[in-house]
């Protein structure tokens, strides 16, 4: 049995005890909070758990195996190594840290000290990203030409973090996860609408060297909801729309086909084709209960989890590559990575 | 009674010797191709109509008042210019020009010679564009936040120009047109995922100094056809889904709303405001009729067509940049106007 | 303060507890159930409600004001009776009785004792609905020409009810709130494809005797979930879906118009309007809230719910004509009222 | 080469005209019209084809080998009647003929004669319609539960022929492609809401002997153009939505399956299955350029076509037998066949 504290009861924690405490063989073990109010509620809704406003008890208690934060984004870092130095597992939210430097530094010591660190981009344990994942690492869409992600609505304005940290990253997680390969450089603009607000809508362009080419566009001030992802493969194509309520991932036998000989390139003659559309079933587990069991499941068995510390680390590399290309109207910024430094 | 020779007699050529055949004050006169074939239909379909291979024969016929050039990218600046000098008025399709050098000498020799030059940017005509015009310079938008446009389907691979000229074009026209600001820089990316053929995908921002922000998304390789354009201003935001059979253009009464007390800044305090949802009927009178029409007035009145020359060469000055731009992965170019020049 | 019995905690009885937990005025005293394990799962929540297995300790208790019943339709009459008759107000769900006859009894009890009863019929509470109250009745649509609906899924199969009972009864209720007339007379058809399994899908025809019709076409087989009304007037028409995640209700200016010239009538000319559509911002607020605080605000005040025993009975009326007409494949049923019998 | 003599140029006529001219192994030899204007436009737009205003003309031409009538409902049996006594083949538009005496009359004529007779039921030459019947037949579905479509706009108003005959018609013809079995009884309502018009809208079920169901909803007269048909059977289902750009057909691996054992269906137990969707490639060739391809072949072969004179006849049965129904408020009519009689 896993015990876990969960350190931040605001916007996300409530879910992360909630999911925890439904997960097999795992349980919240206690709740850290500087505000003592949060914690009268979990102990209305939890009796059996402990409560406090000190992070120093749970790392002092050997009890706790792991600890879980869901606190603001620049506090990750201290947290998370204070969480690692006294021996813990450690589950953090996304992003992982604020600079690539700290994202590093968390991932030497969780690999130093061999515990878990795992990154909670959710979107990777969804049904519908593991079954496209599925589709094109088994080959079905041939060579990947693009990936263009679209992610917008009328969203909460953030005070702290860019619409680029807040949502783009899911694309940047789901991008790693998707591809073998990662990217060579990057290419951004984006404003911000209200003077002193971070910027409010981003459009951003990968480059990897293979020629694939992907581009997220985000935005907290669109009048409607899109999640619209598309895949376009040298076979096969895919649409993954996430407001649907059903058949959110659909592969097109479509595509166009050039042919080789250079005689005809001149000619540019175009085949295209076009054939069934299919809508794979996808597995509807919650994709909390999914990464909840697998980060039980790695530190049961000493393996690293999907979102480990490295990929965390390179996405917030294409945040910080992705916010100096928009602060410089689109300039390219070429990756230069941390990890490979390290 | 406005007597015209259409000059190319390809893929658009036939729309406008049909759509002239019924514009009240014209009529079409003589269609001109190198290909005796396609002379040999138009005999077929228009016995009235005069047919040659020598645009020659049509540039010195006095009856002939003006000419709609609907041939290859590559050839209007010749033929249009041909044209200006031998006294036409001129109709060319878009975009006008290959350079913005070609485009403003286009426009000089028109404006010299006093005679109407009009670049077929028919988007600009339809009930869709007239509406959103209607509504944006009206005010009932606030101030322009952005334009984000999705242009995207299995389309058409050309072998001479890149899908910004074939679809980001649409775009920059509507952009003119729409707001009272000229753009001040362009950043764009894009790709092509077969050698030696022009980009099949793009994706451009516009900056605009007021700090309205643009955005264009184009390809030719996406496996549905979306034509989706958001506006948000600062009171309303509109969409218009040109794949939708009714209801294109809808404005909602949706926002966010910010304080201007700076003390309230730090908190980001954001009010959020829904109202009704609104679906203006529009004119659907076809957009080449109405355009038909509009080159006739101008020509009896003396007076400048709505996507004159000028509009012509701004257009290409933005193909130019965003072309530029994207062959340097995103690197920002900054908009230096020929037609300021002049 | 209105204390409150809720008695059934199965399906429905948690949401109704949960509900009234939330709303201004009243408190959940007590919940009754068969099955203790159900009761724990009550203690374990809300600590300060008193539990029992016998309906009995709630009526003798003078404390309680109020019982809310959410057990299964074949109870609904024994126990509404009983709540009565101890001098309770009812809140009971839908559809009231298993027939009219019950349902005419019950709504004589409460009038006698002069005790609110309340038939949870949540539609007519929803922002949806209420809306379009507001735009008939306010004369926008003109004459109400027709009413349609469509309301299948893959549903759940109900063992001792048809899908009229399930999914129609929405639809009666919302046409007893919309119109201001009774229905004359119904058809229905429908079938079960399982042997010994109730209706899974039922075509029902409303006539009314101004020449308003109505249908309803219900479904537990269907592979897609729709829910869509449309209604049309003389001057505008209406529709409803209710699977959008907003613009529920959208309001078209569309319709034809016919000359009353009976010279013409011969010739049928019909002129067609097409103008704007309209969808106007609904409250969001949840039904079960708002129909909670007018159920406590009817109590208080001793005035008739919108959803009052009168129009229980109607929907219970309908439900029984529609049903003996499917099982007569269609033949018609002229509505006796028992209301106007008593 | 058959030459073909179109007999009627109003609204489908010059479709048919069209058609034909690009029909290998047809030429439109002849257009029959009372109205020398549209004549005029033929030989305008055809000058190599004969025209006339004698019906007697091209029946006593021995040159003619068939004749396609495309004049109002009232007047086919007259002059298919006229066509196949002169020995010709004939083409009919539907539905074949006012009643089903008269359809019979036409049916016996041209097997009497050995010529050629097909109704114009084109739905059934669509890609869809071929698919979904390949489906069905194929056995993909299993047995089939219910067909419920809905077509609705806002319609031409007709002022001899009910809503039922001008879109009910489209799916009595599917029907009777789609499935093994003919109707066993009707149930229709509907009304005009204009005096002395046509009914507007109807609803109708039809009842097989199996227990299959079909239920139809058509209407002039609603805000919203909706062309969905459902398809449930006992292990798939299908939607059909006609107004979708592509991706018209869709096949679920969704239903629900019943136990047989008898202690369980007293519990009901249900279990839903859900799987993947699949869209089939759809042929996109014309639907009338398949059925006049298919004409000319059953001359050449003296074979049956696909829509002979037998599925004209019973889809004009259905027609009488829902209209009756529907002038009786829903009374169930039951099917007493001509053809079985002839």
């Amino acid at each position: 049995m896993i015990n876990i504290a969960v350190v931040g009861y605001g916007y996300w924690g409530p879910n992360l005890v909630r999911n925890f405490s439904e997960v097999r063989g795992a349980r919240v073990a206690a709740v850290v909070d500087s505000d003592t109010e949060k914690l009268a509620i979990v102990n209305r809704r939890y009796p059996g758990v402990t409560t406090t406003t000190r992070l120093q008890d749970v790392l002092a208690d050997s009890s706790i195996d792991a600890i879980a934060i869901a606190t603001p984004v620049h506090t990750h870092y201290e947290l998370g190594l204070a969480g690692l130095m006294a021996g813990k597992h450690v589950w953090i939210e996304k992003p992982m840290a604020e600079t690539s430097v700290q994202a590093l530094r968390l991932l030497d010591e969780a690999e130093r000290r061999r515990r878990v660190l795992i990154v909670d981009h959710t979107f990777i344990y969804t049904g519908a990203v593991r079954k496209m994942a599925e589709i094109i690492r088994g080959g079905e869409l041939g060579r990947v030409y693009y990936y263009d992600s679209i992610r917008v609505n009328l969203g909460l304005f953030q005070r702290d973090v860019s619409v680029i940290s807040d949502l783009a990253v899911h694309d940047f997680s789901i991008l790693d996860h998707l591809l073998d390969e990662k990217v060579g450089a990057v290419s951004a603009s984006g404003t911000n609408h209200f003077p002193g607000a971070p910027e409010n809508l981003a459009y951003i362009t990968l480059f990897y060297d293979s020629g694939t080419i992907a581009h997220v566009n985000v935005s907290w001030l669109a009048p409607v909801k899109v999640r619209q992802i598309l895949v376009g493969g040298s076979r096969k194509m895919i649409t993954y729309d996430d407001v649907e309520p059903s058949e959110k991932v659909k592969v097109y036998d479509k595509g166009v086909s050039f042919t080789d000989d250079p005689k005809q390139i001149y000619q540019m003659r175009v085949g295209y084709r076009t054939g069934d559309m299919w809508a794979p079933k996808l597995d509807v587990t919650e994709a909390l209960q999914v990464e909840g069991a697998h980060f039980v499941d790695c530190i049961d068995h000493g393996t690293k989890p999907q979102t480990d510390g490295r990929l965390g680390l390179r996405v917030v590399e294409l945040i910080e590559a992705a916010t100096n290309s928009m602060r410089r109207k689109g300039e390219t910024v070429y990756m230069q990575r941390q990890e490979q430094a390290a």
